[in-house]
């Protein structure tokens, strides 16, 4: 664990402090989705598709409904129907046409384990029972899982009345395939005719899960006057509030979000599947309804991240100058259109200058459940076709792959295929700081190989509210409206206390509903310490503004001439060191005795996003007996802008290359023939646990974004976007071949081993 | 129900408008102090003192600890001691030591209920089992529960660290008289010289409790950073947050309290009672705690009103001028000092022009409850006296009661005993209501009478926190940080509305925990609407501002071009006709494409608060047999600034005239020989219901209060000031005789109508 730390001298920025919420979550007390419990609450359970693909004949709810202490069943009746939504399709993954049909099944099921009908009792116990009592009737259709096949004409057709768009053919023939979006800049023909070598591979990888910890979970109350509370475990409790009031067609003010504490989320609680049934379920009773999911049920019926089919072309010259590339990707959206193609294409060559380039993803639907983000979306995929091509190159180039990169890396002013122009980056950096490590150079044992790959995340911005409250002790709270994931609430508190110039004790950070606070966007593509921690520094300066007035005022003089210092307020005219500074504990003590409370509130669209670029090196040994992979060393140097809290930004990197040792290595939804999902636990759905990954090492670069007031880059995502294709990279080095099927599981290996064998024989 | 219309031209203000909240308040669905539970729970039973006064010799909590399931107890050793707080004692209602040994009993007891120990179990049942195990044991003292008696040298002194203040005499004497409050003005001999007619009165009233339906309760709970939750029942969650830090030795920052719905309070849940237990059980244990007070609780041990004895001389010339009048009066504190005697000075002839006059009020401490606030504290007893003794002057000079008051009616630059100088006001305006009222000129029959009296309240201003947001759906949340008592979230809407210009259903109204929210003084004071209100509207102008600023960026003309009207933006100059305005809601979709979410923010210290009077005529049936009074006819006449929901005003008024009907004819605390409170139940402890009281008739005048953006003054507490008086004044006349003891109670008329025919034979 290595810090390179800037030479800014900050008092709280870039230092390691306790998190404030970490005993309680790791003791228990704090309270997720399912620890809140209301008088007279019923429990709603969701009756779910045993068919991959099937049409809904009939639904007979009668013996459900007799059954004592059933108090209400519902079907897509009671879920509002909303029109297809028209070209030019912006918010597709807010697609209401959609979203209704996902979260209850309504001409026919598109997946096993999609929504049919759901009961709410006065217990679970009951609510199981009672769906066992619902007869539907099915017919079965023909399925299918692969987003290749998918997109054949012939295939078996998911949404009939969805054609691919663009496609300006009359008639127009239903399609899974729904859209592509293609990237491109020079000349392919000219530039492959540059290259000294060009290579094509195809890379496959599996849909994965983000598996979080904590199943959904929500708890809905409807008033008599149409009035909602929502208590449920999410990554934005405002983007559950607009999705379930444009679901339900009701106002936004009437539906008041609190967010529970979250137990992970990855992308994965950034929509809604079980909050629009509890809050009709609640309406239809008048009771307060729970929805809880089992572990099952997450599985089965949320979203998992794409699954992803590429065929890869990339020229490069001897001296390493990459002269072209081009792929094309399939991604399976699942059930629903809306796979993050534009994501893929933004990510694919965005690290490298490459004069003739064009990718192209497509957006397929199949029979899975309707796919969510999850960490980078669209991004991992994309890289373990790119870094996989490029590493080949690299090698097959002779040429270090760390040089090779150097050598067509980006900078600033460049740009990537969907457009995004970069400013100050730290890929030159980052890159550096990797040759310069001892891992780089340490040597390796038998079965054992080295793998690289870089990966580039442009982060979010957008909507966040803050608001701060000076309290009469000299205590501040500071309210957001982001869930804290993975440590927000620490790094508010971080830049609140660094601008107040007071000790982090004093700052309560707190997350607030949406009836008490803005707008806030979700805790999702590493926006919240950039975009929410802006707001954060808005709303203390204007605490700060108000202070220096107070003390102006208590002094006589122009509040110009109050400067803020070390958490007081100063004179700032020379002949005026008799005035005595004024700490903002003796401010917040005579604040409302000269006016109001004093308080700061800021609601901010942040521009001003900086590509943030993660390297990751991996060792890993094959035991070539049983074609078992563990990896052995793991390095991860990331540019982070500016590490506001040092220890959450590399439990960042260290889960990103933990998730992406998952990727690469196990990682896969198996399917039956029937297109039954067979692994819906963790027992067979095998995540890496702490025995099967090495400490993670992190390296922190730190090229301050110059756009915000502390250089934050965004942090959680970058990392998990190389790792795939590192661990790949170590494995094809160990083994001596290349791979480029996900995950590499065991039997792969072995037959990858045997393969050598055969062709060396 | 009359209503004087003002002349304005208001969408909504004056409108009567659905209550938010009122069909989830009447059907159950509202969640109060006890309809909250937390997972691992515990369940907190306090040990209350049976004796009135006593040493506590020792406490034994052995037994009690080994009961299984008891999980923690407590004495006043886990609650912090606090120094005696310092003349000038400004805040004496917050005063440390006190508070702390009224939550918990330190070397005392002071009164039956007074709290010694408290346990927290797994369950209520086992909690009070526990209390049965626990062996405190007393030396019994002598106690007093007469404020005059216990003024006395020689009574037996509750706080031996107690002295009078202001007393210069040394050896000083522990004494129950705390302090007094004296104003006066001019010359008493000389006024007494000038009058024709000098009366000499007593008057006594009793303690009574406010009554509010729901019992208080709460549930804390505590992280292991030392941060703490509270889910209490409160007229103010910030006020609570404030006293128990400064109990437990806390950070503001570190208590996060949320409100629940509230039962009413009427003062009486302004301040901390098992709060602070809950919370050190809490800390104590790990785990969550709920505190639930019974019925019998809430009468032993939390503050009712004072009672008072009060001495007042008045004396008037023939024409109705009044020259002079002087009052003592003795003001029962309960256990600890703190009785509101500045309120009683203020109250007392300050509906009148008097040039001579003094008024002294005596905080006496007694072993009952510590008295709390309720409704207009230290009003409606001094009201009481005063308008009892002017209607003795007006009767016995043979002038109309209206006439005589009208005659020596304060005005517009006059002063208060206290200082506090009157604007533009109503009285004038009321009292000629009431006199051409035809209430005023109707018959009576046998056995009935008439009663007037007219009440003086300056209503509260103070603190108050708002923050309004405009969602993309151009629906509005406005948050506050005022619990709901009286209507307070529709006046609040209705507010925003009329400003904004849109339908008031768009609007929905928040109360926001301290965690989210500005610092918000109590509801109470009748300031919510006035001071709240007031910050509800310079917070949705922001928007409006906001909106304005929108509309000129999209027209390319300036803000000051652009004027709100009618919930649009409409272009202000000529020539521009052809510029379509921009409604609210076009605008709210717009916004956050344009910059952050729409807010507006305000924190106020709101002055201006305006004098407001209430005049109350009832008629009364007394049965000679029995001596039952029936009141018959009942009218208040109010000056109410402007009625922003006539409705709840009305019901405002309406419930003052009900509360001083209780005070006036039947509510008493009653004491045996040991001190023992002997009803504590609403069975003995009689409340009027609905069908002890007639339709009460409303009359609301509006004097708009100049200082307020809609002219809003204080409603909530005016309308009890008189009532008592009223009602008393009814009684004198239906029997004929001077009646100066409250409460009225059948055997108190009965003995006044014997002593009547024993002097007419």
């Amino acid at each position: 664990m290595s810090n390179d730390q800037s030479t800014t001298n900050y008092r709280w920025v870039g230092k390691r402090t306790p998190r404030p919420d970490g005993v309680d979550k790791v003791t228990g007390r704090a309270r997720y989705g399912d620890d809140m419990s209301v008088p007279g609450m019923l429990h709603c359970k969701i009756l779910r598709s045993p068919h991959a693909h099937a049409r809904i004949v009939s639904i007979d709810l009668s013996k459900a409904k007799a059954l004592k202490g059933v108090k209400a069943v519902l079907t897509c009746a009671e879920i509002p129907d909303h029109p297809l939504s028209e070209p030019p399709y912006a918010p597709i993954i807010n697609d209401m046409h959609d979203i209704s049909r996902n979260v209850m099944a309504r001409e026919k099921v598109l997946y096993d384990g999609h929504a049919v009908a759901a009961v709410a009792a006065t217990s679970e116990r009951i609510a199981r029972a009672a769906l066992k009592l619902i007869d539907v009737e099915y017919e079965v259709l023909p399925h299918v899982l692969d987003p290749l096949e998918a997109a054949q004409p012939g295939a078996p057709i998911l949404n009939e009345d969805q054609f691919t768009f663009g496609d300006e053919t009359e008639p127009k023939v239903p399609s899974n395939l729904f859209r592509s979006i293609t990237g491109k800049r020079g000349d392919l023909e000219a530039g492959f005719a540059e290259a000294d070598l060009i290579i094509e591979r195809e890379f496959i990888s599996e849909p994965v899960h983000q598996g979080y910890i904590e199943p959904l979970a929500c708890i809905a109350t409807t008033s008599e006057d149409g009035c909602v509370e929502l208590w449920t475990t999410t990554q934005g409790h405002f983007v559950i509030r607009a999705l379930c009031a444009k679901l339900l067609n009701m106002e936004l003010a009437k539906i008041r979000v609190t967010a529970s504490e979250i137990g992970g989320g990855f992308g994965g609680k950034n929509t809604i599947y079980g909050e629009p049934v509890a809050i009709r379920l609640s309406q239809m009773t008048g009771r307060p309804v729970r929805m809880v999911m089992t572990r099952t049920e997450v599985f089965r019926a949320s979203g998992p991240t794409v699954g992803s089919r590429s065929k890869i072309k990339m020229g490069a010259k001897k001296d390493g100058t990459i002269t072209a590339a081009e792929v094309d990707t399939w991604y399976q959206a699942g059930a629903f259109k809306g796979a993050p193609v534009g994501r893929a294409v933004e990510t694919y060559f965005s690290s490298y200058k490459i004069a003739n380039v064009r990718a192209t993803c497509y957006d397929v639907c199949v029979n899975r459940p309707k796919v969510a983000a999850y960490r980078a979306p669209g991004a991992p995929m994309a890289a373990f076709a790119a870094e996989g091509a490029i590493n080949e190159l690299a090698d097959r180039l002779g040429i270090d792959p760390i040089d090779f990169r150097l050598k067509n890396a980006v900078g600033e002013g460049d740009e990537s295929l969907m457009g995004s122009k970069y400013g100050q980056i730290g890929l030159v950096e980052v890159l550096e700081k990797v040759k310069s490590h001892p891992h780089y150079a340490a040597p390796l044992g038998p079965n054992q190989g080295r793998g690289f790959a870089l990966g580039y995340w442009m982060h979010g911005g957008g909507l966040s509210s803050v608001s701060a409250h000076l309290l009469d002790d000299g205590t501040v709270t500071v309210a957001t409206g982001n869930p804290d994931i993975g440590g927000s609430r620490s790094s508010m508190r971080v830049m609140a206390a660094e601008e107040l110039g007071i000790d982090i004790e004093l700052i309560k950070p707190i997350v607030a509903d949406t009836g008490s606070m803005g707008y806030s966007h979700l805790t999702a593509g590493s926006r919240t310490t950039f975009a929410t921690g802006w707001a954060v520094v808005n709303a203390v300066r204007e605490i700060i503004d108000k202070l220096r007035a107070l003390a102006a005022k208590k002094w006589g003089i122009s509040v110009d001439d109050v400067i803020w210092e070390s958490g007081q307020a100063v004179p700032k005219k020379a002949g005026q060191d008799r005035i005595k500074p004024l700490s903002l504990k003796e401010l917040a003590g005579m604040a409302t005795k000269m006016g109001g409370a004093i308080a700061g509130h800021s609601e901010i669209n942040a521009g001003g996003v900086g590509a943030a670029f993660s390297a990751q090196l991996v060792d890993v040994e094959v035991d070539p007996e049983t074609g078992f992979v563990t990896p052995t060393r793991y390095t991860v140097v990331q540019d982070v802008g500016r590490a506001i809290s040092p220890d959450y930004v590399e439990g960042q990197m260290q889960g990103g290359a933990v998730q992406g040792i998952g990727w690469a290595l196990n990682e896969a939804y198996i399917y039956d023939a029937e297109g039954r999902l067979q692994n819906t636990g963790f027992l067979d759905y095998r995540m890496p646990v702490a025995s099967d990954v090495p400490m993670i090492d992190t390296v922190l670069v730190e090229v301050p974004n110059p756009n915000h007031p502390y250089g934050v880059r965004g942090v959680g995502e970058p990392c998990l976007v190389p790792a795939p294709a590192a661990v790949a990279n170590a494995v094809e080095n160990a083994i001596g071949r290349t791979m480029s099927w996900l995950p590499l599981s065991p039997p792969k290996i072995l037959q990858a081993i045997e393969e050598l064998k055969l062709a060396a024989e």
